[in-house]
């Protein structure tokens, strides 16, 4: 009877936002987190992994949503102050993971040798063995191998049959979240990306579609992304305008010859906004007063602007914040604040 | 105490089989299988799934090996009758599932226009949330796609600091399995591959390095694999003797700009064998007398010998087969047999 009301309830507005604590294990211990991200409670008695109730969502989220109430209430027994730095990314290890290159924006000037008009969007697979959490400190093997970031968001979808259209895709969206993608751009592996993507970050916070309001329309998410470096802002772009391929078209371009069983992760690439001709200065030059969420597309403008990149890529110690925020000004996914190290520590704040 | 013998154990020999049965679940219930293939035991009570003993092995898998013990020597309780019909995938999902280029005479017959040298192995990323197992139909949305497979084998890791070379990286493989990669070859999607590889499938068994005793050298399985499509041998390559990089050499690229967490499935590829120039005939044709491992080797090579393919792709119906078997003669892994079917059920024989 409980599992018959819990499945009716599933196709109504479901309302949560979902974090993975350090534990030690490799799959973390799942909790649920307050609105305002202020309290949080363990989700043990309902799920003690993401993955778990991906597998079975429509029985088991319904009941993490009657203890985020509680939370969200006050009326949660046992509950303790977040702190997103003992967050695992939310789902902490994924059975797919695809980046997708949703913003042509970010394409045109980062690969303008890629067509410049696309009708489908394009994916690339990657790793899902092991995200890093929101805060973790991010070691690569060389500053010279050009380290940079790639900051959007990304869906964690629940089963999708072969051949869903985007409509059907979209419905299977369980959660969002922001992302950090680290991209090693002097590493000469364009074609397979195994090694010069080594390393992916998600917010503290996983939150369902719901949770977003008219936030989420059409497979996109209409609010700014921040993104600054080292605390200097260098993006603030629309995440919802410049999205030229929605998630829905994303999850259904990866359906198209296979099913996709839940779980999986799929990603928007870049944010990335459309520059504007301006008619400052002598010659009417390309600006882009929104910034960017990757070096590499700075860079790119640069090389517009002034015939040279002027940026360079990060070096140790260099951290990068992402944050989303509601209109009502609160964060909506925690932030993402990453610092990046080498092998011996050199950058490392611990 | 028991723990700290285990731990030691976990140096000498490791001699197993195992596989997963299904069970309704997502990742099935994980089960030892005796050396001959006759017979079974779950291996409740030690572990459930696979993924648990990987995230686990030095504790686990020599308890799975006194099982495995007990089994071949006629004393396990509840042994059962071994059918490769209930076989899942060994891992039905896996963290990271990545597909190499191993044998060089593979890519040289199917793309010419790669290199003709490669000092570095090519890998790409695949999806892991739902491998097939080995008796599972195939299911494609339309035979005109251009459906092929790709036979080989693969290896799961353990855990694979950053960095790690060749050697160390072949020390981390736990298991060893046959594959099936069913690509899509009219697809238009040669650059992200994530339409044009849509399912992979294991054999029954994954097996111990160990248990191939001298066969496994070098990172290398040196035995032939055999092929047949439709009950007609197709190929009967050496594993071993044509495969330019290693299995080490494949995971130590994959790890030189990050770790990986244990379950990570790497792939062979096609397995090939070069061809040689013959006396036979008024012109000295190229031959392949072993044969080869997918249909796109085969319509590559009879261009070469006739200027035009004769060999079609895969229909609906048609189904393939890959086994190795020991010195002895047995079968090392149980056998892959798989048809392909269309979503309205076309070729199925259920």
């Amino acid at each position: 009877m409980t599992a018959l009301l819990y499945g009716l309830r599933a196709h109504i507005a479901l309302l949560m936002k979902l974090a993975t604590y350090k534990d030690g294990s490799r799959d973390g211990q799942l909790i649920v987190v307050s609105r305002d991200l202020r309290l949080a409670h363990y989700a043990t008695g309902i799920a003690s992994r993401l993955q778990q109730v991906l597998d079975d969502w429509g029985f088991l989220a319904p009941q993490l949503q009657d203890l985020y109430h509680l939370l969200n209430t006050g009326r949660a027994a046992h509950a303790f102050a977040f702190d997103p730095m003992q967050c695992m990314a939310p789902l902490p290890r994924a059975f797919q993971w695809a980046q997708g290159q949703a913003y042509l924006s970010h394409l045109a000037l980062t690969q303008p040798q890629a067509e410049a008009s696309r009708t489908e969007p394009m994916l690339r697979q990657g790793a899902g063995d092991s995200f890093a959490g929101a805060c973790d400190e991010v070691v690569v093997p060389s500053a010279a191998m050009g380290m940079d970031f790639v900051a959007g968001w990304a869906a964690i979808t629940g089963d999708v049959p072969m051949g869903s259209s985007a409509e059907q895709a979209q419905h299977s969206v369980r959660l969002l979240m922001l992302s950090h993608t680290i991209a090693l751009r002097n590493l000469p592996d364009p074609a397979s990306h195994v090694q010069s993507y080594p390393a992916t970050a998600f917010s503290p916070v996983a939150v369902t579609v719901d949770e977003l309001g008219d936030a989420w329309k059409a497979g996109r998410l209409h609010l700014p992304l921040h993104t600054s470096c080292n605390g200097r802002k260098v993006g603030l772009c629309e995440a919802g305008e410049g999205m030229d391929f929605s998630m829905g078209q994303l999850i259904a371009h990866l359906c198209k010859t296979r099913s996709l069983a839940a779980g999986c992760v799929v990603g928007s690439g870049a944010v990335s906004n459309a520059g504007t001709p301006t008619g400052r200065g002598k010659d009417k030059r390309m600006e882009w007063p929104r910034g960017c969420h990757s070096m590499a597309e700075k860079r790119a403008m640069e090389v517009l602007q002034n015939d040279a990149p002027s940026t360079p890529y990060l070096q140790f110690g260099d951290s990068v914040r992402s944050e989303m925020k509601g209109k009502d000004g609160q964060s909506i996914f925690g932030a993402l604040d990453q610092t990046m190290v080498s092998p011996q520590g050199e950058g490392s704040a611990q």
